[in-house]
């Protein structure tokens, strides 16, 4: 319930910047102190970093997503469930597609828009990994090229599938793949090396920026099972018939999921802020420059590395951490205090997977392959379901198989 | 292992009529007596009574299908896994895909084409309950059409699913649906009643020629369970888009699947056999007339009911009966009598099922509704496996929940 005299504090998106700023302000605030609002498309926050996962048909999309009302108190947060159309920054208004929403603070969490570099028709015909929406079509639309291929004149391109971008997530997506497509291909009754699985990067190698001999295990172990890579090899086209490589090559595939890369959401853009790919660069304490109370957290919240003179990757674990810092700063504001925690990301560590028991990662200095790696990479994922819901969301959602 | 002086009997296809076929020979003849070869396209049999769960997503199609030598004894009868594509009658040869069988004895068992009733479009865009292969490409066409939805700007065609035809197959893949939207709806989030799933026959009334209080049993479940139908409602044309009724009114939907009737196959008018609806008038003893030493079984045989003085519909029932006297008139050719015996059906009682727990039917003079009926036709499916291979084989695929 909205009161006189209490600042409102709305939070656009529920995804871990935002639902982690939700539980944060919960946790921080007292309910006399503030209005808090949470705006979200779904009645669901998902966990982005296993999408791939839920794409591949490896793990039900149902994992992967949880109802907000299992995280949050709704008697303690406003949650509305809506989509934004447009933030008024000046007027302080929010338009969602069925209401208006005024605020004294906002918190922006709106997540990723897919980075096309200008490809031509990647955006029509391409799939995205970004929501449970997307990847359930995703493993849809795979699952039926394999139950079409022994009707319709088994064509090859209906069982070649294209995985645009070697970074993160097209590596773990791949990896699923090579678990799933076995499967599949006894579902339907398709010879396993009939099937294509092809990864194409643009740049000189798969997982740039990774330690060069874990990257060399995931590629050994990938080529392994039985995933072709094309490194140094642009994009040039993509249709309904499959790709178009700059090298004038075409692979016929009916499948094309383009993982390569995520800008910030157009919404900010579109409100007139200064982005750099969709993203602010945000003050020190999150704050969006020359707005003193609007905060930017997750995908949209660029912050450079000072040590390496770069922009961190827009990360979860990033994300999750910005929300700690937002709920103190927040409080901090609204009982009359101008000091502001400056935030500084704490990296712990990170771990690809490769599918099933199988990941790379590196924790500290130390590097980390196959099992241990996996295990590594479900305690990071219980740690964060610990942080949303404490242990009974651990026990309802956590992957606790670790070997 | 073809040996001199012993005549070949070749059976083509491994349908009810085929199959049941080759397991009597296999009891009938001694392997001194006869070479028996069978081909078929697949590995497999299926029962085709059962391929509209499969369809609707209720039944994996490996419960449907039993590989054929699970059935036959792979010493006693060859087996050839080729598709036929040519029989030429009077030189005594079959061309198949991939070489050429000839025979002393044929019996062409080849099973059912779609009867389109010259219905334009309908082949092109329709799908068919016909095939372990064509009925799993509709549930995921269906499980696709389904995700897509929240995507794809809510398009109420991606979930109108039209089931052309409401004779036996139509009426129980329908009351499969009726089972599965349900769980489609909550894997997808689309509310139950956006779903349309719209049943369209031309004749008078649905389930024709069946007992009337049966079918207004069938149709008020049915309607209770959101089937709507259009009887009396020829369809005109099918495209992409759905389809166009002779009334003018125009369904779009994104699946229209066709069980408006079957005709025999192809083949056996192609070979320059005289047929009715690609269906031969056989003899009674069931060759086909001017060829004594060629047998027709299940769907490509014509059998008239002289009581009703019409043609029997071609059921999995009569093709098995076939079988049996099929394969005792073999022996007596063999052995050099001359006299045949006459087939007549002998019709046990018809069941169809609405769905999980729910058909009606007649044994006898016995009408069945409910779980009585449902119970019927689980006695029914797994008398057949009974007669295919025995109690191993009632355990390993039967239905055998009983209620």
């Amino acid at each position: 319930m909205r009161t006189l005299n209490k600042p409102n504090i709305l939070i656009l998106g529920g995804g871990y910047g935002g639902i982690m700023s939700a539980v944060r302000l919960q946790k921080e605030l007292g309910s006399d102190e503030a209005n808090v609002t949470l705006v979200n498309k779904h009645n669901y926050h998902y966990q982005t970093t296993w999408l791939h996962e839920n794409a591949a048909g490896t793990l039900h999309h149902d994992k992967t997503r949880i109802m907000i009302d299992d995280i949050i108190d709704m008697n303690k947060i406003n949650f509305v469930q809506d989509t934004v159309v447009e933030i008024k920054k000046d007027e302080k208004r929010v338009i969602l597609e069925n209401q208006e929403l005024t605020y004294d603070y906002l918190i922006i969490a709106l997540g990723a828009d897919p980075e096309t570099f200008g490809i031509q028709g990647l955006k029509e015909h391409a799939f995205s990994i970004r929501s449970i929406n997307s990847v359930r079509k995703i493993r849809e639309h795979i699952d039926y090229c394999f139950a079409r291929y022994n009707n319709d004149g088994k064509r090859d391109e209906l069982i070649t599938i294209i995985v645009g971008g070697a970074g993160f997530t097209g590596i773990e997506f791949v990896g699923e793949l090579a678990d799933r497509v076995p499967e599949l291909c006894r579902e339907y009754d398709i010879p396993r090396e009939k099937v294509r699985i092809v990864n194409i990067e643009a740049a000189p190698t798969v997982l740039p920026g990774f330690d060069e001999e874990l990257v060399e295990y995931a590629i050994n172990n990938l080529e392994r099972r039985g995933i072709e890579f094309l490194v140094n090899t642009p994009i040039k086209e993509c249709s309904e018939d499959g790709v178009l490589l700059a090298t004038g090559e075409e692979i016929k595939a009916s499948t094309v999921v383009w993982t390569g890369g995520v800008r910030g959401n157009h919404l900010i853009e579109n409100a007139g802020f200064e982005t750099m790919r969709g993203r602010v660069k945000v003050d020190k304490d999150l704050r969006m420059p020359g707005y003193d109370y609007i905060f930017v957290a997750g995908d949209c919240a660029l912050i450079i590395d000072e040590e390496a003179n770069r922009p961190y990757p827009p990360t979860a674990q990033i994300a999750i951490q910005q929300a700690y810092t937002i709920g103190r700063n927040l409080k901090s504001l609204i009982n009359g205090s101008n000091e502001l925690e400056t935030f500084k990301p704490d990296i712990k560590g990170t771990v690809a997977s490769l599918g099933k028991g199988e990941a790379i990662g590196k924790v500290g200095n130390k590097k980390l392959f196959g099992a241990t790696a996996s295990a590594m990479k479900k305690v990071i994922d219980n740690r964060y379901l610990y942080l949303l819901g404490g242990i009974p969301m651990v026990i309802k959602k956590g992957k606790l198989k670790l070997f």
